[in-house]
């Protein structure tokens, strides 16, 4: 049986969530994988609060050198969120030689090209399955299992949130402002919803998942993104007499001068796939050049749909220790193809799809 | 840049894809992996037939045995189907040192178990991601993407064939006979579509994906099977009646007494994701402890689909070589969970699924 040690960064909703994981399925994963994962360390704002779960308390510190200078941790799991060290933090667990798995999708985006750098010079491996819709294993599927294809396009609903309302919205014929309060009273948006209903969150997704798609590393700050908010009744009572419903889309495409990525509101065709994707739920569409169409629907969000994602990656990780170079997401980055910026493109109309 | 060398046994419309398949990507599957996968020898029954691929003309051979002892070819790739020597050929090419790619539903079913052992004896893997659901990688994330989960439930569409005509069925009121002969005009059916329709080749998936789900062997003889050759216009308008179609549905579930396994065809409520699984598409449907539900659709046979499932599988075991003991499929047949034997549970009506 081989043990990997682990620190995670943060015990928010996904944290507690790996925590329960490994508590629910350790047995099956050793079974499985001849490999017990074991949490160390736990990095946590303040060592007051009581977090409810005793047999963690040893574990916490506030202190990251704490973690960066324990040569048995093997993988540095960073699910704090935006913060202003989160990045700092990121470097120096892959500069101490450990693995580094995140479910940070902001930083990823951004900085992704200098963490992919870092993970090779130190040997290690960067995965952050969880960063990109949650419990869906996309970024297995695109970087491993589908990648004896090329994909021509990434299309998907990649917000829980949005399209919690919009569902709403098409159901029970609401108003914007009224869905999104209702969401809020439910947990499924937040006080300040802003990076969910004006596309942010999911142009950080889908800035990430075409550059693996189509190798290479985009500009986020080239991405068209426009959100929900401005969403009307009118809009979907049009939408319906089309046979159309309105989900918020993030696609990325090859077109005569390059990859071109947005998350916009969409018309899509009540038989297309993505019509059939509601409430909290996230799908991604993916059209290679050998599989054809393929099609994955699940959580995108809540903490042991993320949690699966996370420990995923940690199995990945067990699975393939020494296989660093051949798995080189920096190498990956090879492509030729070039991004168009739409960032300021004006949005006349619905897009169509389907 | 590391080399790959492949032996392909059969040269059918998979064998053919997987050649056409390495032609097209093989520049991406060069920069993404560092591999190049080199066809070096193709059996086929006979060196007569002109195969309409010059390069290839070369590599033919007629004698197993020159395969068996080219000590460079790293991993066979098996393409024959049931025919009487294949089980034969899986094993030689396991005993002599080389991994294992097969497509044979219907060998892994039955002796999977007896190559699970071949393979950890000589320290080889066996994979066969295209034996389940064509170009869905449903094994991959099962044994892999997931494996952080336990599973609970795993169900769907496994057979192209006989989804194709209840689709047709369902859209414009057709009777069985019918649709079957357009799918046989059209090549949707084989000229004796037997496997298809009376529901054998689902149940050879569903047996090899629940051994997998539930970690553990289970026996195919066991799986009650029911195909779709009795389906009626009056069944179709009852199950209209309900708000519901029609779907061949492969199932294995945990029930009080142990897992049972099934294909029969059920009503499907028409706003599950399975109901808009149509024509020659495959769809499995997850039920997780942790990740939740989700569902896959892609696929589920033809050409290049499949190929893209068998160089998957190539492209899985050139990351992990060396690894062989932590991948062991037949470490995972450790779980205890028993099989029911429901072959010849009597079926009264539909059950209904959503």
């Amino acid at each position: 049986m081989k043990t990997i040690n682990i620190a995670l960064l943060g015990f928010g909703t996904v944290g507690q969530g790996v925590w329960n994981l490994l508590e629910k399925n350790s047995e099956q994963i050793k079974a499985a994988h001849n490999t017990d994962f074991k949490i160390k360390r736990i990095l946590v704002p303040s060592l007051d609060k009581d977090r409810g779960i005793k047999e963690a308390e040893a574990f916490f510190t506030t202190d990251f050198s704490e973690i960066e200078n324990d040569k048995s941790i093997d993988v540095v799991v960073e699910l704090i969120g935006k913060a202003d060290k989160t990045l700092d933090y990121m470097k120096r667990s892959l500069k101490a030689g450990k693995h580094l798995v995140s479910a940070n999708k902001h930083i990823i985006a951004r900085y992704g090209l200098d963490l992919y750098k870092l993970a090779d010079e130190n040997n290690k491996m960067i995965r952050f399955e969880a960063a990109v819709c949650g419990a869906i294993p996309i970024v297995n599927l695109v970087t491993e299992s589908l990648s004896a294809n090329q994909i021509n396009k990434v299309m998907g609903i990649m917000n829980g949130t949005s399209n919690f309302i919009l569902s709403k919205m098409d159901k029970e014929g609401s108003a914007y402002e009224d869905v999104l309060k209702e969401a809020q009273e439910l947990g499924y948006a937040e006080a300040d919803p802003t990076d969910d209903v004006k596309g942010f969150d999911a142009a950080n997704k889908i800035a990430i998942l075409a550059s693996l798609a189509f190798n290479t590393y985009f500009n986020i700050e080239k991405v068209l993104v426009k959100g929900i908010d401005e969403i009307t009744k009118d809009d979907f009572a049009r939408a319906n007499s089309e046979d159309c419903t309105i989900k918020l889309i993030a696609g990325a495409e090859k077109t005569a001068d390059g990859v071109e990525i947005s998350v916009k509101p969409c018309f899509v065709k009540r038989d297309h796939p993505l019509a059939a994707v509601n409430d909290a739920f996230n799908a991604v569409f993916l059209d290679t050049n050998c599989a054809g169409d393929m099609n994955i629907m699940g959580r995108g969000a809540g903490s042991l749909p993320t949690a699966s994602a996370v420990v995923g990656d940690l199995i990945n990780i067990a699975l393939k220790p020494d296989l660093i170079p051949d798995y080189s997401l920096l190498k990956r980055v090879s492509g030729s193809l070039k991004q168009v910026d739409i960032s300021k493109t004006e949005i006349k109309d619905f897009d169509v799809v389907g």
